[in-house]
């Protein structure tokens, strides 16, 4: 399927088995399976010392911060060619901070911000440069997954099978 | 720094520098800044043939499903010892699904459903298994941040300096 022969809506779905292993370390196995199913993806995250962890792996949060970046730089070049904008090169610089807090023994994190730098390298004018910019915005999956308030639910397995874990 | 030696409260930062090259592909590298610096993770993401790229590594949403599985995967463990739940193994399934739209030459995209199902073996109380998930879930740093609405920050960089692009 391209976008030409794509249908005018679809869904996009995406599954993940994780399973744990070693002291902190998770192996991903992550596939789309709509609106067609593609090989899946063999990833892993791994902690450092301050989970007890062995770094075998990036952290959960550089896979985030990587997604984020890795998707707005997709949509930026894909978008580029159907709007006629020449692109000769893209480097994007993206900075997200979240606030941690100690709450007991354990502790609760909040997202603070999250700042994308854009260099484009083009002879386009200044305002078709920003034209793809907010089409990329709104084409990027996961920025417009973080502009919304998403909800999560979540399932438990017990012996009498899965029940909410909300 | 540990969780015992760490401030009561502190801003985590992430930081990831973007360039594409190849077809679609993009070299990300990315590392956290604060509360410490750790080394980079060089992470990579391409496209398979409907955006023409050439499925050289997993696509941006593949990074996306596996950050928030692994990042739920760490809080359960790490929660698990702090919450004396004894846990022998961990197995979780995500399913994340997108709605998408074409619009004219461009498209849209929007989230439309998160689901996560969690199989912990462990020989504790049900109430343990899911106070420790309710604790994952808080301490869950990508949970956390899907469940709010956030905004991101865009600059472009033009001859004269960067420029706000939102």
């Amino acid at each position: 399927m391209t976008f030409e022969t794509a249908p005018p809506r679809a869904e996009v779905e995406f599954h993940c088995s994780g399973k744990a292993t070693g002291k902190m370390r998770n192996e991903l196995d992550v596939r789309m399976v709509k609106p067609f199913t593609e090989p899946s993806h063999a990833l892993a995250t791994d902690e450092g010392p301050f989970h007890g962890g062995d770094a075998s792996a990036p952290p959960p949060l550089a896979l985030f911060v990587a997604s984020l970046t890795g998707c707005l730089m997709t949509q930026v070049r894909a978008f580029a060619k159907r709007l006629g904008v020449q692109l000769n090169d893209l480097d994007v610089e993206t900075r997200v901070c979240w606030d941690w807090a100690r709450e007991g023994r354990t502790y609760e994190t909040a997202p603070k911000s999250f700042e994308i730098d854009v260099k484009i390298d083009s002879d386009a004018p200044l305002a078709d440069q920003l034209a793809l910019v907010a089409a990329a915005k709104r084409g990027c999956f996961i920025e417009q997954t973080l502009g919304r308030q998403n909800t999560i639910t979540h399932k438990l397995k017990t012996p009498e099978g899965w029940i909410s874990a909300d």
